[in-house]
């Protein structure tokens, strides 16, 4: 299947999931609605597609529907990310998957506190019986999730994002940047779905550098598109790296070449799953998405 | 062992456990020292102490040391949901364990993501493998943290209690608050004490119920002491919940009342162990000390 016709397929697939994990009426409802309003209905639920394609490149035939659960968890906890990202005392973001942003239409107090409730969720819900699943293979899985969400993952990434703001980093610092506030997520959605299928540490390690060359394309494309987009497409706030004067790749590069850059890193992150074989290919079909995508 | 001894002997041995676990140098240098100050050198570790009892009343006579990460994964959680608390558009506390808050120290950006960072690194350290402890007992422990965190829990209750300062809810709706804010971190401290220790699933309800009732007795004496106590004695800022209007039950019943009924509580949660035996005299111990506290 083709990249864009597998993502359209699990957005379609996790949506359902997504909303029943929200659905709870024993969460107050403005909570409940703050996590809604970010988490439906919108976003390419790209981390989602990754974990499940990684557990069928490792023999899981019926990772859709049965390791739904677990790509659901990885979607909330990017929601959470966003969501944080976007406050006032961050980014302040006014625009995300094209409506405003939680904090514009909840308020800062509440968006603070449905960011906090979905990291939590994230956890329960992987911390749940997935049918079939071991749990000795769901705990490295839960503690891939926190380290790609932790103090050296999302959070130190978005430290030094916000210090780069203040003084332009070297290039090896730039990398770092993205590699621990974007890459991290993006490898821990394909060891996620690798552990869920019980790989061995072989292919654990290639889903990893997968992940990290991965990580690196859609980090390329996505400075590509803060430059060349427009919000009606991307559903977000453009041009705000370049005119915050945030080092990004495309304007240290320019277009052109980060392009050329971020297709690169896509064949590195195929190249890295050469012992899968055949099974791998939606895998490589995604990564090559990611580095030329339009939105 | 009385609850105060206890309280500082587990003190003592969490407390290098916690240093290491925030010393990754791999964590960006500003975050680390947020996190570090806002977990290091102060608060009564009661969670923690919680938890080693629960495993200790369940049979595991080494729980310090064997189960200390798990005790300080209940601590980092808990230290997280105090930043956020603080933080200008939630209750905007100044002081928190004798010194400045966390955003006061290191601003408001640091301190959402020290928190963040918090949370995430609470569920790695508990995903981690636990010597002695099989990963089937382990995974519950893990959605019994999270279940507490998240929307039917602490950030629930937040929200609640953020809402409850605008229209003084009624009696039900207030332990209702009280039970999701403080007492679910409470009862997840024993549950997780109990499920790492294999305990049955009637010691694991007798140790909820305890929990519940505790949380109730833990939290009347709070808003007793934010009545009567004083910055110096408590470490963070008082009075505020009268001069905001915030009801409590100190506001609501009177002082006397209040202390009554926090005894009650306490002696609630010892009868709920009834069935535990002389195991559980540390946790009837804390109980009471819990309610009776002047700190």
């Amino acid at each position: 299947m083709k990249a864009v016709a597998y993502l359209e397929h699990v957005g379609r697939v996790v949506e359902p999931v997504l909303d029943g994990l929200l659905a709870d009426t024993a969460v107050p409802e403005e909570l409940r609605l703050a996590m809604r309003y970010s988490v439906l209905g919108g976003g390419k639920r790209l981390r989602p597609a990754l974990c499940l394609a990684a557990a069928q490149a490792c023999g899981v035939s019926d990772a859709v529907p049965r390791l739904l659960p677990a790509a659901a968890a990885l979607e909330l906890l990017h929601t959470y990310s966003l969501i944080h990202d976007d406050l006032p005392a961050m980014d302040d973001g006014a625009l995300r998957r094209g409506k405003p942003a939680c904090h514009r239409a909840f308020g800062v107090a509440t968006a603070l506190l449905a960011g906090d409730a979905l990291q939590a969720l994230a956890f329960e819900v992987l911390a749940r019986p997935l049918p079939g699943v071991a749990a000795a293979a769901q705990l490295p899985a839960l503690a891939a999730l926190a380290e790609a969400a932790g103090p050296t993952g999302m959070c130190g990434g978005q430290v030094l994002d916000l210090s780069a703001e203040r003084s332009p980093p070297a290039d090896s610092e730039l990398w770092r940047l993205q590699s621990m506030k974007t890459g991290a997520l993006i490898v821990a959605a394909v060891r996620i779905g690798g552990h869920l299928a019980g790989a061995p540490v072989q292919t654990l390690n290639a889903l990893a550098a997968y992940g990290a060359h991965l990580g690196r394309a859609f980090q390329i494309a996505d400075d590509v598109l803060d430059v060349i987009g427009t919000g009606g497409t991307l559903g977000k706030d453009t041009g705000g790296d370049m005119a915050g004067g945030k080092p990004t790749v495309a304007s240290r590069y320019g277009v052109e070449a980060a392009q050329r850059m971020a297709l690169d890193a896509a064949a590195s992150a195929a190249a890295a799953l050469a012992a899968l074989g055949a099974g791998a290919a939606l895998l490589k079909e995604l990564a090559r998405f990611c580095a030329a995508r339009d939105r």
